[in-house]
């Protein structure tokens, strides 16, 4: 099994044992999430920015915006803390206490470092296209060196990661098993709708196959 | 209109025209959103972890955890950064320069507070699980003063915060509109399944009518 170390850093202080070090699960709910959470910090307040990633091995790419704070500021290599978290559901217990979520998501700590190699710019990019529907960047014309300088790209290596995953019923107090009250868990996916083509789009140009069923990789857990 | 007066570090930077500063824009989406992603430094090193919240007017209340890296953080009043996303659609250009999402999401920064008067914790824990399922907090046991005491809850003042949107179509150059590739929106949306019954669950109880047609509130955009 490819496991990743854990650093003190990584290692839970909560509900250790939810904790996963395994790469084959870090990877798979990095490629599952649409999008991460990337946080840094200036002059010690921490911002928290939504952006797109993807992952090719053991290095996730971010999307950044030339000119942006995230990327002015982590492109001095300042440390870096990039989450992903997927809800597959709600937890209803018997008691408020022990309501929870199912979930999984992966914390990332590091320095990033901006791709400025072309070759490895032009990959990232298609990358990250393609993480948001797999083959897409071969159906659209392909970024111009002048918007790949218009766009910036982050590398985090991921070696400083770790996953927590809960799943399963909610664990009520044996004392309250009794109570007449619903339990369970409501599972919730992110889930597609029907596509809407662009008002200007080309007539008898067809809806690609690939959004036709368009769903996330779920980790079989 | 209600308005939250943007400071220097809540003015967007990138596409402000994307940004919204009203009130219940902001409350919409935080209301909507199941989780945020809170953010906070330790020795110089940002961490953004996943976690419930619930909005009482404009004060923003997260769960957290006694004895947590974050709790450890924030209850000395350090800085804060509660980031909410809500995934809309994936925005399929013709260009791979122009791909986007459509998404809603808020940034809040400030300080956060521990929340230690008993009835105030107890009015939050509350919210925080009719957040996620309204009404859930009248049907189920509630918290007992010793649960109580073992909840950490901050409460983060919605002053200094932002909204951020993107709608609509995909904006493309206007010599690429000519190009043979599929254009438009897959709208994505985070939908509930069957409810799965806790296998202890005491025969005779009926799943509850809230969770029948389960769904999230969606601002009209």
């Amino acid at each position: 099994m490819n496991t990743i170390a854990p650093t003190q850093r990584t290692t839970l202080i909560r509900r250790p044992d939810r904790g996963a070090y395994d790469r084959s699960i870090v990877n798979a709910i990095l490629d599952e999430a649409l999008i991460c959470h990337v946080g840094f910090a200036v002059d010690g307040q921490p911002f928290v920015l939504p952006t797109t990633h993807a992952r090719i091995d053991d290095r996730l790419y971010i999307h950044g915006s030339v000119g942006g704070r995230m990327l002015r500021t982590l492109r001095r290599a300042a440390p870096i803390c990039v989450t992903v978290t997927l809800i597959d559901g709600l937890v209803l217990a018997r008691s408020a206490f022990h309501h929870s979520m199912n979930y999984r998501s992966v914390v990332i700590l590091g320095g990033a470092r901006e791709v400025k190699d072309e070759a490895e710019k032009r990959r990232a990019f298609s990358a990250l296209v393609d993480h948001v529907l797999a083959g897409r960047s071969a159906q659209t014309r392909e970024a111009s060196t002048q918007e790949l300088k218009a766009t910036s790209v982050l590398c985090v290596s991921i070696e400083e990661a770790s996953a927590k995953v809960r799943t399963g019923p909610p664990l009520d107090d044996e004392g309250d098993y009794d109570l007449p009250y619903w339990a369970g868990v409501l599972p919730v996916r992110l889930e597609a709708q029907a596509p809407i083509a662009d008002p200007r789009l080309t007539a008898g140009i067809g809806i690609p196959t690939s959004l036709m069923d368009y769903q996330r990789a779920r980790v079989p857990l």
